[in-house]
C-alpha cells in the first residue's frame, strides 16, 4: 500500500501516521519528493489500512495492487524528466553521453572530452572506479580518475557521469560526479541502492545482463524509496544465445518501460553489440524507438585502450555516428545539441595526443 | 572451395568440371545464379582442387575458408536486389508487408488488404497454412486462403507473401505465391529449404527464435545452393529469459547481417514483441537500424483474431505506424510506396465487415 | 474437450457422434489406442457439448482444461512403457542406446555395435540420415546406412533406432527401423509428426534446443494425436547463455515431465555437454534424477569421427560409464541389462578396425 | 603470471620480490595459503618477469596463461578439502546443508534444526539478512536473525551458514557464522568479494543466474586473491527460456568445474526447480553427478513461510528425501551423516510449533 500525504501536511501529521502504522507492527518507508511525501507500507493490504485516509494529512490511501510503486506510471501518470546541467533528460531533448569506458590519463580524457564536446555531445562518460570480471585486469584509476573528469568538465561544460561500484565510495564520487551511474553488475546490489539513493544526484541505472525489466523496475524502487527521485534508466545489453554481438540489444525496452514507468530510458549500444562496427546502427535505432538518449564509448586510438576497446568508436566513427542521429532526432520530434562546426575536419581527430 | 565458372563458359565445359570432381568422389553441387554459376565442393580443400583452374571455363577456384559461401559478402560484395512487383527489396525500397496473421475469411481478408494498400503497404502478408504448437488449434484455410489471397492481390494490385510448411505443399503455394515464406520453426527443415531452393520465386527466411545469426545464413545457405538467389531473411524476435515481450527482436542483426551477407534484411515486430502497444517504436527502430523492410500483422477487429491477435496492430494503430515510418525513412534516405490520401478518415476503418 | 469413448462401442456409434460434432462445426480428431478411442475436439468448450455425453457408445465428456490431452496424466495416470525388443522402457528397465552419431562405414558400425552388446547397451543408435546445419556437411550414407544398421541388429539381437528428416522418408526408415527418432530441429516439423504420428513404431522425440517443456509435450500430442502411442520424449540440452558445454542439460526435465505426462523420458548426454569428459557424470546423474534411459554416443575412434567426434566416448571410456552406471541403478530399483564378461579386457578395444 | 615462493622463504626474501615487482610498476598480489605464498602479478607477460626466479625465496615463475590462477587445477591439482565442523566438504563426505529460506522466528528455526540434524543432515543453512528483489519485501531479522542461528548450532552441534550481503555487515556476521554465503544477485559484487575474502572463514560462493561458469570461478579468483582459500562453489540454477522450473539447474557445471579446479562443488536444488515436487529428483542427481553436498531449504509449514515457501520441502519431504539419498552415495562411494532412528516417526513432524 501507498499512503500519500497532503501537500501542506505538517511533519508532525506525517510522524503521526508514521507512528500509527509502526503500532499496527508494520515498517513504513517515507519517500519525499518534489511533490511530496509518500508512505510505501510493506506488505500490507487493503484491510489493514482502513480508517487511515481519516488521519490529519493524509490524502489518500492508495490500494497499488502492482508490485511497482514510486516507479509506476500508476503512481505518476507524467513523465520524470531529470535536469542535468542544460538539459532535460526525458523530455524532448535526445542527450548523447559519450567518452571512453575507462578515464586512463588526462590527455586522453580530455582530447575526447573535446571531441564530444566539438561533435555535439550532452554529457561526458568515463570510468574511474572499473569492476572488472578478473581480478588481475585494470581497475580505474580512482580519485585521480576522479579528478581528471572534473577538470573536463570545467573546459567544456558539459556534466560528467561516472560509476559508483561500493557504498563506501558514494560520498566521494558524489562529490565529483553530476550524474552517478550504478554499473550492470550492481543493478541488485542492495547496500549500494540505498546508499545511492540516500543522496541527491542523478541516477543512471544499467539494467543487469541477467535481469527482467521488472527487476530493474523493483531495482529503480530501492532507489527511489530510499527518496531519491532522480533516476534514469539504461538498457545495455542481455545475455542471449546469440554470439554475433557481445550481448543482445533489448531495444523493446524501450516501449515496455515507458509503458509501465514514468522514468526516463537511456540506451548503451556500445556494450549491447561489443563491436564498433555496429553501434552507430543500434544508436540510430535508439532514437526511433523512443528513448531519451545513448550512452557510448568513444576512444582516440580504440585498439590501445585499456578496455572495451572492440566497441569503442574512434574519433571519425562518433562523429559521423552523430550527422547520422540528427535527421532521425528530427524525425521523431527530438533536438540534439548542436556540435561545433566541422567537428571532423582540419588536422588529425586526435589531436596531438599519442598513448 | 567454391569454382567460379567463366561467364561465357558453356553447359559441355560446366558438365566436364562437374565430372572431374566426381570422379575425386566429391558431390559438387553446381548455383546458377545471375552473375553466372558457381559449384561448391563439400569439404574439399585447396589441396584436393589444384590443378581444376586450368579446366576449360573455369574462372577460379576459391579457397573461401568461411563456412558460408554463396550468402556471404566475401563471394559477392554487392548487395542482392530481390524484385517483387515494382519493389526492389534489398535496395532503395522500404518495403512494408502487411496483414493477418492467418486468413480467415474472403471478407476479412480483402478489408484488410484495401486498408493495408490505402495505407501504402507494399506487400500483402497471411497465412493459410499455419503450423500451431497444438495440434488442435487452427490450422489454416489452406488452398482456400490460398485463394483468397489470390483474388486480394488482383483487387489491390500488391504481391503476397504467405507461408509454406512441408516439402509437398511447395508446387501448389508456389502457384499463388509472390514470395514463399519459411517460418521460424521450419528454419532448420532441410528437407524443406531444398524443397524452395529447388523453385524460383523469392524467400522470406524467418530466423529460429533460438537460431544463431549464422545458422539463418547456413539456412539461406540451403536455398542458395540448390540454385535460389532471391532470399530475403527476416529477423522475428529470439527467445531469451525476458517475459515483458513474447520474444526479444534482436535488431543488431540488421548490421550483423548487412556485414556478413548481400542479403535483404526485413523485420517482423509484431512476432516479436507480441504486444500491439510495441509493435510500432520496433518498426520505427527497424528503419533506422537500416532494415529494408518490415512485415506487420494487422487486423480489422484484433480482439477476435483466430491467431496472434494481441500482437496484430487494429487499423487506426496500423495507418498511425505508416504515418510515423515515412519521416523516419526518409530521414535514412529511404523511400516507401504512398497511401491513398488520408486512408484512415471518412468513415469506419473496418468497412462493414463484423466478423 | 475430449470424448471418451466406451471400449465396447461400435463402429457406427463412433461415427454417429463424429457426425454431431461436425454437424455443431468442430474437427473431431479421433485416436484409437490399446485403452480404447478418444476424440479430441478442437477448442471446443464445456458448453459447446452439453448432452453428448447421452449419445451411445460415449463414456463420458471430459472437461480437460489442460493444453494437453492424450500425452496428460491427467488423461492417462499410469506410465505408459513402450515395448522394444526384450525391453520395456518407462517400466523397471533403464536402458541404454548407444552408438555413433553417423553410420560411416559397415566395419565402423558393426565394431561399434559389437561393443556395446559387450558393455551391456539395450539399444544402438546410429544415423542414416542426418539433418547438418551446413549444407555442405556429411548428410549420412541414407539407405546404405540403414541396411548396415540391420545388419547389426542382426548380428548383436539388439533393437536400432534411427533419425527420420522427412514425411517422404518415413516408409523407408519404418522399414529397417525399431524406433523412429524425430530430430532436436525437427520437433515442430508438423508434416513430419503427422507422418511419423501414422505409423506404428515407437518414437524417439527429441526436444528441440530452443523448445520449453510445454512444446515438447505439444508436439508428442501431434503424434498421439496421430494414433501413435508409443511415444518416448528425449530431452538433449536447450540453448542457454553458457558456453562451457554445448548445450545445458535441463535434467529438472525428468521430474517436471513425469508429472505432467505419462510418457517414459530418455536422456541424452552427448549432445547436451557435448564433450566427452562430462557424459559419464550426467549419464550417472540421468539415473538417480529417474530418466528411464539414456542415449549416447560412442565410436571406436572419435578423432576420425565424421560427426560429432568431440562427444562420442571412445570404447574404454564408454565401458567405464557401463560399469558405473549400474550400481547407480540398483540404488534407484532399476535394472539394466548384463554385458558380456570383462567387455573391456583381453585385446584392442576396437577390435582390429582401422578408420 | 603467478611467482611460487618456497616454502621455507623469509618475509624479508618476500618482501625484496614484491619490491622488484613493484619498482617494475607492478601490483603484486600476495596470497598466502596452507602450501605456501604465492604472487599474483596484474598483466605481466613472460618476457617482463625474465629472472625474476633468481631472487632468493622464487620456487618458480609460472606463466599460467589461463585467465584462472588461484582456483585453477593447473595451479593446485589437489582437490581443496574445506573442513567445517566435522566434515570434510570436497572429500569423501556428502554434505547436506539445510534449513528454512529465512530465519522467521526462534521456534520455526529451532524445529527446523532438529529435524535436520535428526534426518542427518550436516550443516543449518537459515538467512537472517535477506536480499529481496523488492523494497517492499520482508528482508531478514538481521542480528536477531544470526542469534538464533547460533543457538540451533549450540543445541545440534551442526555448523550454521548464512548470507552476508554487504562489505559493512562481514565482520558482525563472520562473528556468528561457519559458512559465509555470498548470493547469486552479489557474485559480481567486488567489494564485497574482496571483503568476504580478506576474512578467513570458509565461503560459499554462489552462481549469479546468468553468470557463467567462467565468471563464477573468476569471482572466486578475488576471494582467493585475497587469500581466502576455504571457497565452495553453489550451482543454483541459471535463468534461461524455460518456464517450468524457476530456473534451470546446471548439473554440467558439476563435471566442468571439477575439471577446471579443485574447488568443491555444492548444488542448490531448491532455488534451480523453484518446486518443492522436483527437489528431490534433483538431489539424487547431485548426488551421482559428483557434487560435494547440497543446499536445501526446508520449512515446517512450507505454505506459510516468508520467503521461498513454494520450494521448501515439508518435513516428511526432507526426511524421505535424506533416505533416498543414501543408496545413491553409498553407490558413487560417498558417506553421508547418519541420522537420528527413525526421525520422522512418532509424533507430529513439526512437534508443537505452530506459526
Amino acid at each position: 500500500m501507498i499512503i500519500v500525504m497532503k501537500q501542506d501536511a505538517s511533519l508532525a501529521e506525517l510522524g503521526q501516521v508514521i507512528k500509527v502504522l509502526e503500532d499496527k507492527g508494520f515498517h513504513p518507508r517515507p519517500s519525499h519528493g518534489e511533490k511530496g511525501t509518500v508512505i510505501g507500507v510493506m506488505e500490507a493490504s487493503a484491510g489493514d489500512l482502513e480508517g487511515l485516509e481519516t488521519l490529519p494529512g493524509v490524502d489518500q490511501v492508495s490500494p497499488l495492487s502492482s508490485k511497482f510503486k514510486l516507479v509506476s506510471r500508476g503512481f505518476q501518470a507524467e513523465s520524470t524528466v531529470v535536469k542535468v546541467g542544460d538539459f532535460e533528460i526525458g523530455g524532448k531533448d535526445f542527450v548523447v553521453m559519450a567518452g571512453p569506458c575507462a578515464v586512463e590519463s588526462e590527455e586522453q580524457y580530455l582530447t575526447t572530452s573535446r571531441h564530444v564536446r566539438d561533435c555535439g555531445g550532452s554529457i561526458l562518460r568515463g570510468g574511474a572506479y572499473k569492476p572488472r570480471t578478473s581480478p588481475y585486469s585494470f581497475q580505474g584509476l580512482h580519485e585521480e580518475g576522479l579528478r581528471i573528469m572534473a577538470k573536463a568538465r570545467e573546459e567544456t561544460g558539459l556534466p560528467v557521469v561516472t560509476e559508483v561500484i561500493s557504498p563506501e565510495t558514494v560520498p566521494l564520487v558524489t562529490r565529483y560526479a553530476d550524474i552517478l551511474q550504478i554499473g550492470a553488475r550492481n543493478m541488485q546490489n542492495y547496500a549500494l541502492l540505498d546508499a545511492v539513493g540516500r543522496q541527491r544526484k542523478p541516477v543512471l541505472l544499467k539494467r543487469g545482463l541477467m535481469s527482467t525489466i521488472d527487476e530493474m523496475l523493483l531495482a529503480a524502487e530501492y532507489l527511489m524509496s530510499n527518496g531519491n527521485n532522480q533516476v534514469m534508466l539504461c538498457e545495455r545489453g542481455i545475455r542471449t544465445f546469440e554470439r554475433a554481438t557481445r550481448n543482445t540489444l533489448d531495444l523493446s525496452a524501450v516501449p515496455v518501460i515507458k509503458e509501465a514507468s514514468h522514468l526516463p530510458v537511456i540506451i548503451d549500444p556500445s556494450h549491447a553489440v561489443g563491436k564498433r562496427a555496429y553501434v552507430e546502427a543500434m544508436a540510430r535505432a535508439a532514437v526511433a524507438a523512443g528513448a531519451d538518449g545513448i550512452i557510448v564509448e568513444t576512444h582516440p586510438f580504440p585498439d590501445k585502450a585499456m578496455s572495451d576497446g572492440e566497441q569503442s568508436l574512434d574519433f571519425p566513427g562518433f562523429a559521423r555516428m552523430m550527422e547520422g542521429l540528427r535527421p532521425i532526432a528530427a524525425a521523431v520530434g527530438r533536438t540534439m545539441r548542436a556540435g561545433a562546426p566541422k567537428p571532423h575536419e582540419g588536422g588529425p581527430m586526435a589531436g596531438s595526443y599519442i598513448p
